[in-house]
C-alpha cells in the first residue's frame, strides 16, 4: 500500500482561499504567526476531522508558509497526513513520550519549534479556550512562561467568524447533512411506537444518520437529545431504559453530518392524541418560525430575527426564555453570533443558522422543532425538508 | 404527570459514601468549598449524565451540608432534577439571560451565590481544566477577581483519584457495558465483508451499542475508532465513504457505555489472508497482552505491567511507542495513571484499566487487540469475553 491522500472534501484552493482571509486578519491585527488549537478550525483550514484534540494539537500558520504546519501526536500524524490537503513534511508528529508525562508534553514541543524557527520574539496569536485539555490543563500560562520574548495576542473566535460565510462547496456539504437529517427524522416517524424500548428507536435513528442519505453517508456522529416522557421539559438527555407508551411524547433534536459540517433538525412526536397545551404551542411555535423565516435577508440583524419569533409568541401568549439559536457549521454551534435580541450581528448571504425554538416551559412540559437555514441574496433558504408539524403517531 | 425520579443507576447511600471521600479530601488539604466542574466528577457525585458541560456549570460542595448544590443552566435543570439523587431545591437552574450574552454568563451566577451564602472569603477548591469553555473562555481569572478574599486551591484530579477505585456497583455496571462491548464486536465480525461500505458497517455497530445486550441498553455512545485500509497507521478515524474490499483490514475500537461507565475494547479484522507481519505482530500482542495481564494484583505498580508487555514484546523483536493503557471508567479514560514505563501508581483491588495495546507502527501498518480489567484482590478480572483472535473474514 502506498502513501497518498484519502478522500478530500475540498480543493486544495479552497483551504489556500480560507487561509488567506486569516492571514489578511493577522496582518490587520499586527499578528505574525497564530497557534490555531481550535478543533473547528484545524477543520475549517485543513480538512482534518480525525478526533485528536484530546492531546495537545495546533496548526501553526505564519504570514510567508503557503501551508500551515500541523502539529499533533505522533500515533494521529497518519491520519492527517491523509486527511488534509497538508504537504506530508507540513505533518509533524511528537514522540510519544509527551503523552501522559508530568514534566513535558506535546504543547512543549510546540514551543521548541517557536524557538528553534526565530519566533520566540514574535507576535503570536493565541486561542486560550482551547488550550485547555482533561488530562494536561490550562497551557496558556506555559505559553507565556516559556516565550517570555514573544507578545500573545488573543485571537479567540477570530477564525470563527472568518467561517461565518460559507462557500458553495461547504454549503453543497450542508445540504447533503441536510437529507441526512430528513431522513433520520423520517425514520423516527417509523419506529416510534407503544411497546417499542427508547433505545431500540435511538438505535435506527443514529444509525440511519450513519448510513445517510443519496449514497452520502454521515461521516461523523453528532449527539443526539432524545428527550422522552417524562423529559420532555428538558433539552439535553438521551434515550433510557423504557418503553415509549400510549400517551408518549418525544422531543428529538438531531443532524446529519458530512466531513465535519452538521445541519440540525427538530421535531415533536407524541403517540396518540396531543393534550390542547401541546397543540397551541405546537402551532404558535410554527406560526413564530414562518415569521422569523420571513425576515431573513441580507442586512437585517440576529436580533430581528428573534425579535420577529418572539413577537408572534407573544401573540399567541406564549413566550420562550432561551434563545432562538445560533450560527451553525462545522462541529454544529459555532461560537460567534445568536438569534437573540441584542445580538445586532448582520446577515450576510450564505451565513448559516440553526433557528433552535425548543421551548421547555417547565419540568413536565416542552416543545421542540427547528430548521437550519442559509441567508440567500434575498431571502433565505432552508436546508432540511421535514414537514413542520407536530408528528402524531 | 408528576415531577419525580428517573431511573436511578445507585441509591443514595452510594453517593453519599463517595461525598464522604470528598469532604475527607477537602479536610485534609483544609478546603472549605468546592466548586466540581468535571462532567465525569459531577456523574460521579449526582448520577447527572445530562450533556449540559456546554455552557457553565457546577457543583458546589460543603463540608457541612449533606448535599451539594447543583448550578447549572435553566433548560437542563430539570434533567438533574429528574437524573441525579439530589433534593430538587438543590438543584439550580440559572436565568436564559446569562447563555449567549457576552458580559455575564452562569459563573458570575455561581460567584454571586459564593457571596450570598458568606463563601467570599473561603478557601475555595477548583478544577481549573473544566474552568474553560468554547464560548466562554476561561473563566479561572473570573473566579479570582470577583472573589478577591477567597484563597483559591486547585483540586485538579482530586476526585478523579477518589474515584479510580470502584464499588461493588460500579463494577456491576462496568460488566454490563463490557457485555455490550463484546455484543458490538460480534457484530462487526458479522457485518464487514467484501463489498459493504464502511458506514453501513458502522451503523451495525453502533446501532448494537445503543441496543445494548442482555435488555441492558447502551445508554450514550462513546466515539468509536473505525480505522479501515489504508487507515491502519491511525488511532483515530471514523467509517469514511469506501467500500471494504477483499485484504482490507479494520482495527475497530469500541465500548459500551452504561449509565455513565464506559468499557474499551479493540480487535483487528482482515478480509482474506494476513500478511505475515501483520501475524507476527498479533501473536507478540497477545503474547504481551497475556503476560502483562499475568502481572496484575494489588501492590505492583502500573509501571511494572508496561515492562511486562514491552519485554514481551522486544523478544519478538518488536516495540510499542505509546503508552499501554489507562484508568478507566466514567467517560472512558481518566487523567490519572497510565500504564507506562514510570507510572509508580500502586494497583489497589478494584481499580479498572483499559490496557489498550494499539500498534501504529508506520503510516501504512498497525494493529489493535485491548481488554478492559477489574483488579482483584489476589489478581486480574477481564471484563470482556470476546476472543483475542486476530478476525480474519
Amino acid at each position: 500500500m502506498t502513501s497518498g491522500k484519502g478522500f478530500q472534501a475540498f480543493p486544495r484552493t479552497e483551504y489556500l482561499r480560507r487561509l488567506s482571509s486569516v492571514r489578511a486578519e493577522m496582518r490587520r491585527r499586527e499578528i505574525d504567526v497564530l497557534f490555531v488549537t481550535s478543533p473547528s478550525n484545524i477543520t475549517y483550514l485543513t480538512g482534518h476531522t480525525a478526533f485528536t484534540a484530546y492531546v495537545p494539537q495546533g496548526l501553526v500558520v505564519t504570514l510567508d508558509a503557503e501551508e500551515p504546519k500541523f502539529f499533533l501526536r505522533q500515533m494521529d500524524a497518519p491520519a492527517a497526513t491523509r486527511q488534509t490537503f497538508l504537504d506530508p513534511n507540513n505533518v509533524i508528529g511528537y514522540s510519544e513520550d509527551l503523552v501522559g508525562n508530568p514534566d513535558r508534553d506535546g504543547y512543549d514541543r510546540i514551543i521548541e519549534y517557536f524557538h528553534e524557527t526565530g519566533l520566540g520574539n514574535a507576535t503570536l496569536g493565541l486561542e486560550p479556550a482551547f488550550l485547555t485539555l482533561k488530562q494536561f490543563g490550562s497551557a496558556q500560562d506555559k505559553f507565556k512562561e516559556k516565550l517570555p520574548k514573544a507578545k500573545i495576542v488573543d485571537f479567540s473566535k477570530a477564525i470563527d467568524r472568518i467561517r461565518m460565510v460559507k462557500s458553495d462547496l461547504e454549503l453543497a456539504l450542508m445540504r447533503e447533512a441536510a437529507t441526512i437529517s430528513d431522513a433520520a427524522m423520517a425514520r423516527a416517524a417509523e419506529v416510534i411506537r407503544p411497546g417499542v424500548r427508547e433505545a431500540d428507536a435511538a438505535a435506527e435513528i443514529v444509525a440511519t444518520l450513519i448510513r445517510g442519505a443519496n449514497g452520502k453517508p454521515g461521516t461523523a456522529l453528532a449527539p443526539i437529545c432524545f428527550c422522552a416522557s417524562p423529559y420532555t421539559g428538558t433539552a439535553h438527555v438521551r434515550w433510557g431504559e423504557d418503553e415509549f407508551r400510549e400517551g408518549s411524547q418525544l422531543n428529538l433534536e438531531l443532524g446529519g453530518v458530512r466531513w465535519g459540517y452538521a445541519v440540525g433538525l427538530m421535531r415533536t412526536f407524541i403517540i396518540g392524541r396531543p393534550s390542547d397545551r401541546l397543540r397551541r404551542m405546537h402551532e404558535a411555535e410554527v406560526a413564530g418560525l414562518e415569521n422569523a423565516l420571513n425576515v431573513v435577508r441580507p442586512g437585517v440583524t440576529c436580533s430581528d430575527i428573534a425579535s420577529a419569533f418572539n413577537r408572534t409568541m407573544a401573540k399567541h401568549g406564549l413566550k420562550k426564555e432561551s434563545r432562538c439559536g445560533y450560527a451553525i457549521g462545522i462541529d454544529w454551534t459555532e461560537p460567534t453570533a445568536s438569534l437573540r435580541e441584542g445580538d445586532m450581528t448582520e446577515l450576510k448571504p450564505n451565513m448559516t443558522f440553526h433557528m433552535m425554538l425548543g421551548n421547555w416551559v417547565d419540568e413536565n412540559f416542552g416543545y421542540v422543532i427547528s430548521e437550519t437555514f442559509r441567508v440567500t441574496d434575498s431571502g433565505v433558504e432552508v436546508l432540511t425538508k421535514t414537514p413542520r408539524k407536530l408528528f402524531e403517531l
